[in-house]
């Protein structure tokens, strides 16, 4: 089963006050290149897995879906979703993706936000979406690059000639990593960028697009902390069609 | 006009020494995981994108290749490739791969080891490989990994706590890199590895393979200085389907 850190108290204090958790997608930076990847989601039956809050849920319905099941591991999460998004198509459902089952070519479209790289198992639950999928679905989801997981000591240093630097190491070297983030013990499992896209064409599944997310100017401007992300990213969007 | 290093005379002295030019094949370290990745050649009519003293071509005619076009930027090379590959079925020419020009829908298979990253427009030569093979044609090929590629210092550093590391920065900064390598001021072109595969898909290609190649331990057992490969990876190698 997978760790669930989010229904421990430190956790879900910390990731409650996260920017993205106050202001929902308009606090992810990362989101104007997502959403230019999702499909007009009118009329279709869309699985957001580890949906949390539900914030791309309800964005979702707004957009026109005809329904919405959103799957996460935290009852403190899904209470929050129950509470934001009330509406009788909006249906939120505890599950570990780690043993999730979906019914056989049940959903349009499928989206999940960083929450694969804390899933062991990705080839099984590449399999499970790609079979909850109809064909000529798409399928678009964030998880943290593998650049950024990789590292024994993954911060950023300064090298001997002042330059600030991500100090890579063991990036071919797959499998748990342990982090300090909101609560101690955090574990999440690397996979290379070539790994995750493999597990993927292996699924079934055609692969879209590859964004190593990182801002431009303007994003820069308004939010001048964006920069570091110009010199390792730390997130990766993929788009595949069924 | 791409750059020409190779037949500049320190440059192709030092390119002449070493292993994959002495060993050919059996001296490139990733050969194994690219043999993995070719279909049966076995009448196929073969294109090989800066094809150096043309070890693959050859290799591809020993293995039932029914032709060979070889291109390349370097008449040293070429003059090399012509002396240890004489045999009709081999055709060796000259080409700058940026303005390449390629007779449509001629070749069944595309190959290219280590010479896109000097290539500028990435996105004409991948329209052009497109439009040069049979619709159900493989193209496999290398490139340097971006991860080596993008560091304004791309060399390994000790860090205060005694870890070797790779000094990333400058990731999603794509464009030029000069590096001494070889001959002083050699230019190559980065781009992210979500660049260089949305290229490939834009073109029409489907993303078959990615390989961000590392050792085995049977590899790091025999040739101990690989192990550094599993730190950052120095290269990729991509099969797509036409």
């Amino acid at each position: 089963m997978a760790q669930n850190i989010y229904d421990r108290a430190e956790f879900f204090e910390g990731y409650s006050q996260l920017p993205r958790s106050v202001h929902g997608l308009a606090g992810a930076p990362e989101w104007p290149a997502i959403r230019a990847l999702l499909p007009d989601l009118a009329g279709r039956q869309v699985v957001d897995l580890g949906c949390g809050y539900g914030w791309f849920s309800r964005w979702a319905l707004e957009h026109g879906a005809a329904s919405v099941v959103g799957f996460d591991l935290s009852e403190k999460m899904l209470a929050r979703a129950r509470e934001m998004t009330a509406r009788p198509e909006a249906d939120y459902r505890i599950a570990d993706l780690e043993t999730l089952e979906l019914p056989a070519a049940s959903f349009d479209f499928a989206y999940s936000s960083l929450a694969f790289h804390y899933i062991a198992d990705f080839g099984r639950l590449a399999r499970t979406i790609h079979a909850g999928l109809r064909p000529g679905s798409q399928f678009v989801f964030t998880i943290e690059h593998p650049i950024y997981m990789a590292p024994s000591q993954p911060g950023w240093q300064t090298d001997a000639a002042g330059t600030r630097i991500w100090p890579l190491d063991q990036y071919a070297v797959e499998g748990e990593r342990r982090t300090d983030w909101l609560a101690k013990g955090v574990v999440k499992y690397h996979r290379t960028l070539g790994t995750t896209l493999n597990i993927l064409i292996e699924a079934g599944f055609r692969i879209a697009r590859v964004v190593e997310w990182s801002p431009s100017d303007e994003e820069v401007a308004l939010q001048p902390a964006l920069a570091e992300e110009r010199d390792r990213p730390m997130m990766v969007i993929i788009a595949a069609g069924r």
